[in-house]
C-alpha cells in the first residue's frame, strides 16, 4: 500500500499543519511517510500545497541531494548524511555526542546538547540553539525572521524559553566567528 | 543563490519543527523554499532528517506526482493540481468556493468553509474539518491517531475547538458514506 495525498488551497489555510498532522497520524499507525511542502509568494495568497506519501514500505526519495549545510545532532545522522555534503559545504555538529571524521569542508563542533542542559536544565531547546547558531554563522536567514518564525510556531508557554535559546545560539555563533577571525 | 540545508539527528529532537521554522523564516526574508522530511521507524529513535532548500528563484521539484487523493480548498488549487490526480483518484473539494469540472474519478464536494463559519464562527478550523473528512472517507489513517497527532501539534488553547472540528468532520463523512451507500 502506497498512497500519495496532496492538501491544496491558499496560504494561511493551515494546510502545512494539516500535512504534518496527517504524517504524524500515519506514523502512529506504523506507516512510513514522506512529507513535503513548497513555500513561496503563493503561500501568501495564491495556491499552496502540502504533499504526503504514506506507505507500508520504505519510501525512496529520488531527489539528488547536494547539501550546502548539514546540521547533525547524532553520530548516526552524521555518518549517514556526510556523503551528501558538498566538499566545500558546512558541517555543524553536536560535539557533546559526535566524534567526526575529518572532512574537506568547514566542520564546526559545538556541544549543543550539553549547553542546553547546563543553561536551561533541558535538552529540549537543543534544536533552537543549534538552528540559531546555523543561521547566524551561515547567514542563511535573518535572525529577525528566525525569531518571528519561532514565535509563530512554538507553543505559547515555551516562547520565552525559546527566545532565551535563540540568544544562547547567537552568543555561541558570535564567539565562534570572533575566534575564527 | 540556492542553498540546500539538512537538519539531522534522532527522532524527538525537534528537527521537523526546526525545519519548518527555518522555512518560514526564509519566506519572511522573501525567499522561495521547498521543505521535506521523512518519517518512519527512524523517527522513533534512529536518524531523522528535515531538508530545506532556500532559493531566490522558483524551485522545481523533480518528483513525479501521481496523486491518490487530492484535497482542494480553492478553485485555483483545484485547477492547478487536478492534472496530478490519478484517473481513479479521490478529489475532495470545498464546494463553498469551487465549481469543479467533471473528472473521471470520484469527486466529493463539501462546503467545508461554510460549515466551519456556520458551526464555529471561524474559518480557521476548515483545515481540520476537511482533513478529518478525508481520513474518515478514505481510511488513510485511523481517527484515533489523527486525534493524537492533532493534540500533539495544535496550540493548547485551540485543542478543544479542534476536537469539535474533528467531530464535525466525522459527522460529515458518515453522512456522505451513508448517502453513497
Amino acid at each position: 500500500m502506497k498512497k500519495e495525498i496532496r492538501l491544496s488551497g491558499s496560504g494561511g489555510q493551515g494546510l502545512i499543519l494539516a500535512g504534518i498532522i496527517l504524517s504524524e497520524a500515519a506514523i502512529m499507525d506504523s506507516k512510513k511517510v514522506l512529507q513535503s511542502q513548497s513555500y513561496g509568494p503563493e503561500s501568501r495568497g495564491g495556491s499552496s500545497r502540502s504533499d504526503v506519501i504514506i506507505s507500508d514500505e520504505t519510501i525512496y526519495f529520488p531527489r539528488a541531494v547536494n547539501l550546502d549545510i548539514l546540521l547533525s545532532l547524532t553520530q548516526e545522522a552524521a555518518d549517514k548524511f556526510l556523503c551528501n555534503l558538498k566538499s566545500n559545504g558546512y558541517l555543524i555538529y553536536d560535539s557533546s555526542v559526535i566524534k567526526v571524521n575529518p572532512i574537506d569542508g568547514e566542520a564546526i563542533g559545538i556541544p549543543f546538547a550539553e549547553i542546553a542542559i547546563k543553561k536551561f536544565k533541558t535538552a529540549i531547546v537543543t534544536n533552537i540553539i543549534s538552528l540559531t547558531f546555523l543561521c547566524k554563522v551561515t547567514e542563511i536567514v535573518s535572525i529577525h525572521s528566525l525569531k518571528s518564525a519561532i514565535k509563530a510556531r512554538v507553543k505559547e508557554k515555551f516562547i520565552d524559553l525559546n527566545m532565551k535559546a535563540v540568544r544562547q545560539g547567537i552568543k555561541l555563533a558570535e564567539k565562534y566567528l570572533s575566534e575564527r577571525g
